[in-house]
């Protein structure tokens, strides 16, 4: 019998998870199949590499990462950490609980160097086209290699997509913005505040990157923010020189209006307007279209492609929970594939996904949303071997965090939280967050 | 016998001279295929279309365009003028000789209202595939319709790619770039240059984006420009504040580092390094692969694909001539899938194509491109129905257009030239470029 072939697309996090659930069940003596990641960077991690890069990059192709300097991660560290390979494994001692990005791409790289999977990825590989044929069983995978120019094609048995789904920036347009007499970005190309000092910013948006970046650029030193929300403001204790307002009306010029009729003078205007699930390389019939929420549809306990059962698509879900979530569905889909699980038929797999989905429309807040992706993590770690670990405790964490953003916006990442593996308690930070201007 | 169809990429100038090419055969009772020409953006123009959008567009898809506010012809529009339109007839009267970008699209627009064939045209519709099957004898073009998130595909007896070569950037890495405490951009994502009043701005490259972004930007209140060559500097009479420097070495934060050793304190990078040929849509034996001459290889003609001569690429060229010369590329195209041309077999084909590209490498200088171009464009002409006009007139234009950039960079815009086609002398603008500072 030949060797089963299975396509990883994308080595960020949930790609790697792939490899590493593979190389786990490896190394403990199972036979695995062959593994092919494909991922479109000239390094793994994802969208924790940072580049000054924006829009396309040196091949042309879209750029995959929005992430910017001196971002340190916005959660705590406790609610992600590798259930098989701690902080502490890595660093040789507990360290802070809000790290800064190297410290986390540090982290990430740690785990599969150990694990040895680098030769398993084929770098600059942009996947063009996935398509299944009903015939053989088989998929093909039409690849462009960037650095040559070139493009081929290979069959097979499983497709994981781990592409993520934040790297096609969802971008409105508002009135007038091609009279605006200064930037207007999205937060997908935000690259360093500095470029913002002593200018007047405007914000549309209420989430993660609307309030980090928000900050970012108040600590490096902008004269003023002024936050644009839909529904309702964010409502932390923002500093005196942040405000909070209704939506954009229009823009003239430098000058912008709100619905309320408020208006304010700005030099730049940056769309923290999320995402979309973007998967155009997928063939029509396997392509997963939904917006950004914890039970996608068509996905089977989050992450088997209902349509057919040999495709997977990891973190997929609207995220308080991360590497260890992905983890989780990657120790899952392995086992599908290994022929230690099995899917019931799709109706069935499509009425526990209603049920899930059910619960998702009733979920009364963050805490209650916290909570129910903990459920469900933990729904797929005692399928599999993955280490189980304590998810109330990095509820806990996710809890406190959210405690301490409202207590203070800016200081909130001087706090540290327990681990869920150690049961130890995270140091401070060397510096205060808004006291630390370099990466170190 | 069913009707022939014909696939069009793009309705930029080049895709839109092929629409006009095909109704103008109609219109004079000749029998023509069916023509379906897919076009990503949301209006004809191509490139000059102008809007704020940068990177991805609101699909997800790459920006096509790349053009800037208050962006006024750099060329003489007496070497681009359709032979069938005169910038008289759509106008009424004789309009100055470098028209502002809206004034352009309007002349271009103009024509193909009139012809009428803007219902040939899909918007939103991006083309992900092109490929040839040989049994059959047919493309089959595969279309995402980015409104709909849908994909479909459709077979072809004939393709013609007129996607333009000025949308992918050339985007090179410097030392230190990510180091650096400010936005580094590519010219193809320059818009207001107002974003750059009071700064002290770096060019790197020399060709026309280096120096008409560099002008846009004293002319708006820059603080200074400082441009870096890698061979020699453009050598104009620039202003006080504008300096020519030797190849940037390295950045660090703000301070530029040049090969010679001098340095500069810069708060913004505009890279303006030109475009990649880049069509990843193709099948890879159909994909021209060149760099910007003015005689690409594998190009009978410089627009029959010499690996399958049913496919054609138009506007593919280094360009001095542009409008005009597509406008004969297309007649041309048109009059061999209409079969009134054929062309040799393979062999002789290239082998036409290398006495191109041996008369090309031994031209001397500008003046001997501007000639070798216009006696292309006439060989192409002399082919067709496509009125003849008066190429040493427009060869005439470019030379004086480029004696009069030497005589004063910041003022050549406010000479004026004459029509090849009606023999008139240009007026001047109402205002000096340098004077001008709203699009009107």
């Amino acid at each position: 019998m030949m060797t089963e072939r299975v396509a990883v697309i994308g080595a960020g996090p949930s790609g790697l998870a792939q490899l590493r659930a593979f190389q786990s069940a490896k190394s403990k003596g199972k036979e695995i199949p062959e593994i092919v990641c494909f991922e479109k960077q000239q390094n793994w991690g994802g969208l924790w590499n940072y580049s000054w890069r924006t829009g396309l990059d040196q091949f042309g192709e879209p750029v995959h990462w929005g992430m910017y300097r001196y971002l340190w991660s916005n959660g705590p560290k406790e609610g992600l950490e590798f259930a098989d390979y701690s902080f502490e494994e890595h660093f040789g001692k507990p360290i802070a609980s809000y790290p800064p990005r190297a410290v986390l791409f540090d982290y990430i790289e740690g785990r599969v160097q150990k694990a040895g999977v680098r030769d398993w990825i084929r770098f600059n590989s942009t996947v063009r086209r996935v398509g299944y044929d009903d015939a053989g069983g088989k998929f093909t995978v039409l690849v462009h290699d960037n650095e040559k120019d070139r493009d081929y094609s290979e069959q097979f048995d499983y497709v994981v997509v781990a592409s993520g789904h934040f790297s096609t920036p969802n971008v409105p347009e508002f009135e007038g913005f091609n009279t605006f007499n200064g930037r207007i970005l999205h937060a997908h190309d935000f690259r360093d505040a500095l470029e913002f000092k002593d200018q007047d910013i405007l914000i549309i948006g209420t989430s993660y990157s609307a309030e980090d970046i928000g900050s970012q650029c108040w600590k490096y030193g902008c004269r003023s923010v002024t936050v644009s929300h839909r529904t309702a403001p964010m409502g932390y204790k923002w500093p005196d020189n942040w405000k909070e307002v209704p939506l954009l009306q229009k823009v003239e010029k430098n000058t912008a209006t709100f619905i309320d009729g408020s208006t304010a003078e700005v030099q730049a205007i940056i769309l923290c307007t999320g995402y979309l699930h973007y998967f155009p390389f997928m063939d029509e019939e396997l392509r997963l279209k939904t917006n950004n929420r914890l039970y996608p549809v068509n996905l089977y306990n989050g992450v088997v492609w209902t349509g057919n059962p040999k495709l997977f698509y990891l973190g997929m879900q609207d995220q308080w929970y991360t590497f260890n979530m992905f983890d989780a569905q990657a120790w899952y889909a392995r086992d599908l594939m290994l022929g230690r699980l099995n899917v019931p038929d799709q109706d069935e797999m499509e009425s526990d996904i209603e049920k899930w989905r059910e619960e998702e429309d009733n979920i009364a807040d963050d805490y209650g949303a916290i909570e129910y992706q903990g459920r469900y993590t933990r729904h797929l770690m005692d399928m599999t071997d993955y280490p189980p670990f304590n998810i109330e405790a990095s509820n806990r964490a996710f809890f406190e965090w959210k405690k301490h953003k409202k207590q203070n916006i800016m200081t909130f990442r001087d706090n540290g939280y327990v681990s869920p593996l150690t049961g130890n308690r995270a140091p401070a930070h060397h510096t205060s967050w808004v006291d630390a201007l370099d990466d170190s």
